[in-house]
């Protein structure tokens, strides 16, 4: 298929069943120089969906390369107040959200100041992770393939023939060769609910990750609800909030982890490639970050506020991943978060957790995910009683 | 010299000069997908002038020609807020400002209902009239060369050679070329500075304007002030609004017009070509409009209100003019109002005229420029004793 016609078809799962766009909504798509073809493809979907406006914003990562090769140091955290009033704006308006990922630029900022880079968050803005939590925006994320990104990927390729293969295996990872993909995601959606149904009865206290290179016990707070990508608005309209999405999550104890876990992928944040990152943990803390690249700006990164270096999120995937089966590192979270099991420094999920622990879930203004899975991991569950059931084994469920 | 120089040399004219951004300062900039190599510059240069934030946003025309497509009737006027708020925000700020003219897609929505057309006027927002009337953004707008504007212009080169070709000349209306670019527009303003001066203490009742095919006679307002390119906020920061700018001008009396013109260039006005125009005037208002093409839908504009008939601006361009020496129709304004001396029907400028006559000032929801000028012009002041002063004669100033 045509990358438009990919494109698209993709814009369309994004809208009628992704976000999930309601007549008359005001749609925000975030998406950056390079995503034009899909971006356009999203307008196209939601006008036709009967959007009242689609407010496309776009951020530039050579923009954001000028400022921390330029700007003043002090600075490099200011973000306009408007980015925010936006966020909180569309909250207001009750809008749909659409974000386009897929690093354009992934190695643009590797050779800046790791120190500099780690002061400037953006695109990320705090105030979504508010409204997130509030869950008053129906919203989504695709990943858009662009030509630099599918060179990252499949470097020995040519640049067309990358750009191919890189639209054949989002096509892929999206199930957008399916029939009709929102049905197929209806009966992966029902399968992870099983499995989330299950733990959610049996309340573990603690996770136990093992693996080369891991040995981590995160803790789970009493109401750690496993949830997966199966989201409703405060009025109870549905949107999957990620495409794709194998994963079953939930926020832990941000003052229970202790031990060493090793990343299994590389992963890219706003530029800067991290590769063979060791983490280690002491009483829900980071005390030690280690990797052979990018791990300066990670540290910096993890001093931009109190629960940058505690968790926020455990997730688990099980072998089914259509990522997973292509064995292809993505360098998109999005993508590559979903391969295999995971968990994230910094922001959780309040709504993760019953409403009398809202206030023990991680807050922060970072989530940085990265993946501790594969065949190797073996992930149980610890009960209260100290009692250890395997629940994620060679990629497969076992409860 | 290659077009990423160029747009390096244009961007550092336009932040230095133009805006003339002061350290600590917000820098807006407003660009289209297309015109990341000027926009990446202006942020770099913005950011090399110490800037302490540079947010560019970006419109895509072909979301708005999704919109136009599908978008309920009903909802075609409607601007999100805050789009506004961001520009009351700006003005509150203190930021500067810088615009990427030039149509990057000139004729996508040529097939379009014209009717739908005319119910959005984005990008335009209306809160920027009001924050340019207060003075309180230092701002500039500058021409960027795009492929597909490039071949509008130049429809027999080949698409590079086009693109080079339109660099070439911008660079050159730019005055790029000149050693020091901005010393050679301070130059440029200084001898404005000096003519506008000379008419603004002559006080004018009248201009006659007498050329082939022409003979008119326009009534100035008592209070109408002769301004030129040379701006300042309202605490005095010095800014230069377009570049390039050739050109003098003021509002005049909207009630005193008599006689004949004919325009000396073909204009385009949404997407209709309008050639050899000829408008006849009695007691300020159009009462005859001729032209071998495009004539039916100017006079149906013309009935857009009550101020679309008559005249809000006069401008003088003397032959010094890069533009007009050219001799090439760039379809965008910015150029090829500085070609030659031109007329504007519709809204006026009420920052022209003494407080006192700012009610007098034409006011319209259009503002029409069509070009006048050429050599074989002769532009001559009326005082209310009747004599007559050569003003611009062949192209050169004769006072």
């Amino acid at each position: 298929m045509r990358h438009e016609d990919l494109a698209t078809r993709l814009a369309e799962l994004a809208v009628r069943f992704g976000a999930n766009v309601q007549p008359g909504q005001v749609v925000s798509v975030s998406s950056e120089p390079g995503k034009e073809t899909l971006a356009r493809a999203v307008a196209e979907a939601a006008y036709r969906a009967g959007a009242r406006f689609v407010d496309v914003t776009t951020f530039d990562v050579h923009v954001k390369r000028a400022r921390l090769l330029h700007a003043d140091e002090d600075t490099l955290d200011y973000v306009p107040p408007w980015y925010g009033e936006r966020v909180l704006a569309l909250s207001r308006e009750g809008a749909a959200h659409i974000a386009l990922t897929g690093p354009v630029e992934p190695q643009l900022l590797n050779d800046l100041d790791p120190a500099r880079v780690g002061r400037d968050n953006l695109p990320s803005i705090a105030e979504w992770a508010r409204v997130v939590g509030e869950r008053t925006v129906n919203w989504t994320a695709v990943p858009c393939p662009t030509a630099q990104w599918a060179l990252l990927v499949f470097p020995d390729l040519d640049p067309a023939a990358a750009l191919d293969r890189l639209w054949e295996e989002v096509a892929r990872c999206c199930r957008l060769d399916e029939p009709d993909p929102p049905a197929a995601w209806a009966a992966r959606m029902g399968r992870l609910r099983r499995v989330a149904g299950v733990l959610n009865e049996r309340r573990f206290d603690a996770l136990h990750y093992e693996g080369p290179g891991t040995d981590l016990t995160v803790g789970l707070l009493p109401t750690s609800e496993w949830l997966f990508a199966e989201f409703s608005r405060v009025d109870g309209l549905r949107h999957m909030p990620n495409i794709p999405s194998e994963e079953i999550f939930t926020s832990p104890d941000p003052a229970r982890a202790d031990g060493v876990i090793r990343s299994t992928k590389p992963l890219v944040r706003a530029g800067t490639l991290i590769r063979d990152l060791e983490v280690e943990l002491r009483g829900g803390r980071v005390v030690r970050v280690e990797a052979s690249s990018g791990g300066e700006a990670l540290r910096a990164t993890l001093e931009t506020d109190e629960g940058a270096a505690r968790l926020g999120e455990v997730a688990l995937v099980d072998s089914d991943s259509r990522v997973g089966a292509l064995g292809t590192v993505f360098y998109d979270t999005l993508l590559d978060e979903n391969a295999v099991s995971h968990i994230a420094l910094g922001n959780g999920f309040p709504f993760a957790v019953g409403a009398n622990e809202h206030e023990r879930v991680n807050r922060s203004a970072i989530h940085i995910d990265f993946m501790v899975g594969g065949d190797e991991l073996t992930v149980s569950g610890v009960t209260a009683a100290g009692e250890r059931v395997p629940i994620l084994v060679g990629g497969r469920w076992r409860i």
